[in-house]
């Protein structure tokens, strides 16, 4: 019999307590829960890193994924548990932050409910911290057992919001995708999806042409960053399933001046 | 039966191993401890940042809740455990920095110890890191049933180092107070619990005038800082127990420049 | 009998999924293992730092201890295993970084191995997270009891990368070495360990010359920083078993322009 199992994500700062407060109370309904960090300090507000996150959830095991990147909290945005085809639960709040992960990583959604259950809620509810008094109890009540339908009305996958980002348009030998990450080397992740990418048939070792920023560079599709010089531009799989752009021990962000969902056009040479 | 708890907090980086020292050392003792973050990163030496941040102890279970906010490290400072009316046992120097925790959020100091007793000390104390040789192992023995008469001669509360802060002065449709803690988003926290702020009579949707920096900011006191427009300022109960002033979506310390410790005054209209 | 433990360290951002991910991995392969993060947010590839960080095992717990700083992820460098007198197992990329732990600090090197055996790797082995599909499961595979004979070929101790700083040169009253390690104060931390520093004749309270960075610096050799003025330059015994120096309540770094690497020369006066 398994630990039941809680990941936590949030836009709080690493180095702010709210972190710890939501261990303590997932911790205090449900004492024998593992519960992990996924990933704090996510960018304030920022839906589409927050759901970038998200999909990681496939590294982890079955259980509770909590996301607490909330920009629409204390006004009338609903709090959700989305069930996956895979089997989680994800629980944050109706901002498209859970859609990439449950629709493109994670099988599907199963079902999804609206948190409304008093009984399952810390009281007096906070209208600013969602994560304490709704989510991290929701994910620790889920672990105890409670079902999804106990939480609250169901609301049809088409009446969520969508996610904050679509995938990229793949066809013969062009990735036509924007820029939905940007990781801590200046490196950057493209909308695609690594099957989607074998689409276009681009292979290893392939010429290709990356188009971002306003620049055209000229590179190659490899495996990894380190086939590269030092200060080299190279496009490879990235380690959670889509499309890295890196420069081999440098910051591509930097040298090329590509932001945060602007456009990226990769074509095969 | 519960399991034992602590918590750890420190103005160490979050990115340095003195931390994860601290867990180790901890669980080297109380095997069995349940040992949880409460905040790290608190800015170096910041005692009225790591009061603030033990306020926040109200929200954990029953444990010993270590802080490492610690100046005077090596010098004659003492080293002390304090017991609340709570239950719980604040683990730390004598600096201030569990005063307000302890005094007026936990039900009051029911006794407090300094920590002498060479039995309970990682041997050899380091002069520089309290955190692993006297407050973790601390923190453990207490789990493992440690009384705290063991640990050393009884302080009387009135010879304890004072709170960094005082409460602010609540009168009819008037606070005046000052700011204790600026947050990862540039909000502030006001010297006021919520409980002494309804004093003033002010009440939700009250116009109100904010005094601080030097500045005359007109806005309202509201539920939460979402029911404002983007770029807006707002007052309302933090989610710790205290008043915040934000703005919606962005930072008040940059648009106003507003400081830690500054005035501010807090007035019905 | 003792729960398995195993210590991850890293530069990967304190705020990254990454960190996480290996958790879940290594919680998965072995679901009674006790993993602590020892330090994540080393500066990317920086070996030296990576290989000071090792240095604190210790203090932690007799167990699997992986360090992920690793520049040639994905190029020929050996994933190694090393086995310490001491009784741990250090994990990570043949780069040194486990070098000073393992030869200088926990006893020296009983045996290392070369990690190939795919039945202990995470499928698909990524070129670039090594950390998840290759450290992370050895660690939990060691925690469940499989041998380090079992993971791949032996390596002699002589053919593994060599550590990437040497230890100071030490003669009566005279210390030569370099900087390998800037704290988050600002303290500057030398390559020369507390019984080899014993071996110069210099005692507490001896006045001595700091040079480095271009200056000549009269202190003096404390047990601690709190001993001196605030402001004042001092050096001391550090945490972790080497020499600090450091100005009390400021920087070192910022008030000399000392640098990582930089010679350090302390000489008695």
């Amino acid at each position: 019999m398994k630990k039941p199992f809680i990941s936590l994500s949030s836009d709080f700062g690493v180095g702010t307590q709210g972190i710890g407060i939501m261990h303590a109370i997932a911790l205090e309904i449900c004492p024998d829960a593992r519960i992990l960090d996924l990933r704090h300090g996510i960018p304030g507000f920022d839906v589409t890193e927050g759901a970038w996150t998200m999909e990681s959830v496939q590294f982890l095991p079955l259980g509770a994924h909590v996301c607490v990147v909330d920009p629409g909290v204390g006004t009338q945005r609903r709090s959700i548990i989305i069930k996956t085809k895979r089997g989680d639960c994800l629980v944050g709040p109706d901002n498209g932050v859970l859609m990439p992960a449950a629709e493109r990583v994670l099988g599907g959604i199963e079902k999804a409910v609206e948190i409304t259950n008093e009984k399952y809620l810390r009281k007096p509810v906070s209208p600013v911290f969602h994560g304490r008094d709704v989510f991290a109890p929701a994910a620790a009540w889920l672990c105890k057992g409670v079902r999804i339908e106990e939480f609250g009305q169901e609301i049809k996958p088409r009446d969520l919001v969508k996610a904050p980002y679509d995938e990229a348009k793949v066809s013969q030998g062009l990735v036509e995708g924007k820029i939905i990450h940007v990781n801590h080397f200046g490196s950057v992740c493209v909308n695609v999806r690594q099957d989607a990418f074998a689409r276009s048939g681009i292979k290893y070792g392939d010429d290709i042409l990356i188009e971002t920023a306003g620049r055209k560079i000229k590179t190659r599709f490899l495996k990894t960053f380190g086939e590269v010089a030092k200060g080299e531009i190279v496009a490879f799989p990235d380690d959670y399933g889509r499309l890295e752009i890196a420069v081999n021990m440098g910051s591509f962000c930097k040298k090329t001046g590509a932001k945060i969902l602007g456009a990226a056009r990769i074509k095969k040479l």
